[in-house]
């Protein structure tokens, strides 16, 4: 049985220990001239799409079910509980964005599908970081009877996948929040404009 | 006339020179009971709410035209580019998130309405970083003739707004990137959300 992940100290960690990511010091001439500092996160991975990561809408179809979606919920020390969130992953060093997106989604959910659309390159949060993504939408098209498919985890991988119905996607986030889960802000973001666009419009 | 802010230089940034932001070693046991080692950046300015920061999805109301949003095209260094981005800012160290969203809606974009919700408290990028948020929905009506409202920005802030209507803001997010700028990924999910609603399902 799986034991509950747990961070047990949080120390300063010196720049000449980080592995995974770098803090910089950007110089920059403002608009009216000024030379000004901003401190910012990097990844040190990035490989040579200029891509970070990307994340997966996937759209679910199947004859008698409602259009349904895919989140994941993995335990991420940053947090310190177990984050929802779209597919994801990292893009490897000569992958193509799209094609780490048909790879994470298969890895992470066992789902396969066909690849709708990629997003250009969005920022994930830029006050604070250069980190960057692509968001891709992947339509997976089931059969009446079709068997739940197996995920492809590495070992010490835990990540628990859930179909959810589209219209039940937003409601599902709040009681994640309740139950002590958070939520990723662009899944969060993703559900809201749904949300919006058939409730409050 | 605003001169084109750019990046000069970007340098490690040491750890004793860090203001805002910091780098932890979290050490964490997983699931499988082992200790591991996870690299995150932080925020050194949460303040006593524990919200790092708000985003404001705005919803314009108005006699004659169609209901629409606010988005803001600012510099960001971290990005080296115009970024679009929905109106946002740092919770001040003993503000509400709530109070800090319709303030930051003020200041940015000069509106003022009513916060009808605000989401629960979500995870910006959580594999690589503790930054958190909330989302604040705030209505704005008007009346026939209304002006536009005055920004209330620092000296030395160029921000610029734009009022979108809704169903022209997915596209018009392609559009500012084509042109070079950047989207934020959280606006970038919340149009894709409301886009996929009222087009693909």
């Amino acid at each position: 049985m799986a034991l509950v992940p747990k961070v047990t100290s949080i120390t300063a960690l010196p720049a000449s220990e980080a592995r995974w990511i770098e803090f910089h010091k950007i110089a920059w001439t403002d608009q009216t001239g000024t030379s000004r500092i901003w401190e910012a996160a990097s990844r040190k991975t990035r490989g040579s799409s200029g891509v970070d990561a990307v994340a997966i809408q996937t759209i679910i179809r199947h004859p008698s079910k409602p259009p349904s979606t895919i989140i994941i919920l993995q335990y991420r020390p940053p947090a310190d509980a177990i984050c929802v969130e779209f597919p994801a992953g990292l893009v490897d060093q000569k992958e193509t964005p799209s094609d780490a997106s048909v790879r994470e989604l298969h890895e992470e959910t066992g789902y396969q599908g066909k690849l709708l659309y990629i997003s250009p390159t969005i920022v994930s949060d830029p006050g604070m970081s250069s980190a960057n993504m692509q968001l891709a939408t992947i339509e997976v098209e089931l059969k009446e009877g079709d068997k739940e498919p197996e995920q492809v985890l590495d070992e010490g991988e835990f990540i628990e996948r859930v179909v959810v119905p589209l219209e039940e996607l937003f409601p599902r986030l709040e009681e994640y929040n309740a139950k002590g889960m958070k939520v990723d802000a662009r899944l969060w973001h993703w559900a809201a404009g749904l949300h919006f666009a058939t409730t409050m419009r």
